[in-house]
């Protein structure tokens, strides 16, 4: 592995398009290998020892490719697995929790932030961890939104059912002194213009896939793995382990012209 | 085991609650012993192999619990495991699509039914092949309805935002010649009053809960296991893998005033 190798990013599924299109805007020279494991989609639900038995097993087929780098673009893995594979590889890796987190503290002025997450996410604690981490004095309000994971699966991006579905999650703190809301599932960004309109241009939006963008640029260009800039976009590699078709037409609504080789892989 | 055994149903978690409602309403004497694998909830999205794993296990559970019967109140259990459990087990054994399938077909006059369910049981081609085994003939408009179990979930059984999606989901068949509306997931009788407003009155709804326990009444009576009429409600013991608490809370909105044992258990 050299700065030419591709960087490898997984997920439960499509959420970690989101990243994949924020790195991708920072980093257009650099190859990705994603891997979406559609077949044991979603992981929210699913015990924390098979999170990270999961986790593993999608690092060890993206080493198996090569890659220079990992990037845990998925919340669920990112809140169970991180450590352990952070102590067990000797390759950078960058979740989606601590950079989003950094950045949720660093925008506020209130000292107050909300976090949405899907219900795993939330009530693993991992983002109230990760702020007290930053900042013990930055209060948090953690909203469990199971329903706008699958809303984004239906690509119901503007629908109104979303739209009500939404501000009823948000209606706690739309009177309340949070000025930042820290999106914590790779989902929420095709959410974010409603979530906008529903919060008002007073509250910030912290985007985690943003975050985890921002982060990879760093630790490439530390670890001197980052690609020289070609000014050309990189061919990127779609592994899903089931329903091809689903998550190509789900990766179009994501990524407009998203392009790329999209295979079936099995672990 | 013998006719004062309890009936053993299983699920992947509350869904089947509905079925546990109509089965009392049906057989009041009867003792119900219920377990909801809500740490290994959702089934819809796992492999077919891993549902069979867990409906053998789930049967293992309620078998070492002396049931008498079992009812699969599951739709994805009962696509791919019914066959296989009802030949290696002796006792008998009642799924939700069979029922629910020859119902739909006795209640269709013009021949034409739609089925509601998840995009797993949709995709299974369960229900499409019971109707066909019932008549070839009827023909059958399939909808996968990836939202509603969710919105149930939340238990949304009379928000706008719920009818908004359904509206979407029925969408196709309200100029069609559907006159009977097949309820292909144990969530979506608690939302029966939403769907039957935006499908009309001309349209019947078949419920798959209610069809399974009318066919569980038969196969009782069939074997002489049926309980003696006591003139009283028999107790309920409901077992769950995680989230005790959730369960709970969903139960009393699925059946307001259920009582009975609740019990966290382990497979």
């Amino acid at each position: 592995m050299n700065s030419k190798s591709a960087i490898g990013m997984f997920d439960s599924g499509v959420g970690g398009l989101t990243v994949v299109r924020e790195v991708t805007r920072l980093l257009p020279e650099e190859e990705i290998i994603y891997f979406g494991d559609t077949a044991r989609f979603p992981y929210g639900s699913q015990a924390p020892s098979r999170i990270v038995e999961y986790s593993k097993e999608n690092a060890t087929f993206l080493l198996s490719q090569g890659v220079k780098a990992l990037v845990m673009a998925c919340n669920t893995c990112s809140a169970h697995a991180y450590e352990l594979l952070q102590e067990s590889l000797s390759l950078p890796i960058v979740d989606v929790i601590a950079p989003g987190a950094k950045k949720a503290v660093a925008a506020t002025q209130s000292g107050h932030v909300a976090v949405l997450g899907t219900s795993g996410t939330i009530s693993s604690l991992a983002y109230q961890k990760a702020i007290e981490k930053e900042n013990p004095a930055v209060r948090v309000t953690a909203i469990a939104c199971p329903l706008l994971a699958p809303l984004v699966e239906e690509r119901l991006f503007h629908h109104p059912a979303t739209e009500l579905i939404a501000a009823e999650y948000l209606k706690s703190i739309l009177k309340s002194d949070v000025d930042t809301l820290l999106l914590g599932c790779t989902h929420y960004p095709m959410l974010q213009p409603i979530l906008q309109k529903i919060v008002g241009n007073s509250v910030s939006i912290v985007n985690s896939a943003s975050a985890c963008a921002e982060e990879l640029v760093c630790v490439l260009q530390e670890k001197k793995l980052a690609r020289a800039s070609s000014g050309q976009i990189a061919a990127h590699r779609y592994f899903v382990t089931d329903d091809l078709k689903k998550f190509q037409d789900l990766a179009q609504s994501f990524l407009p012209g998203i392009q790329g080789e999209f295979s079936l892989a099995s672990l």
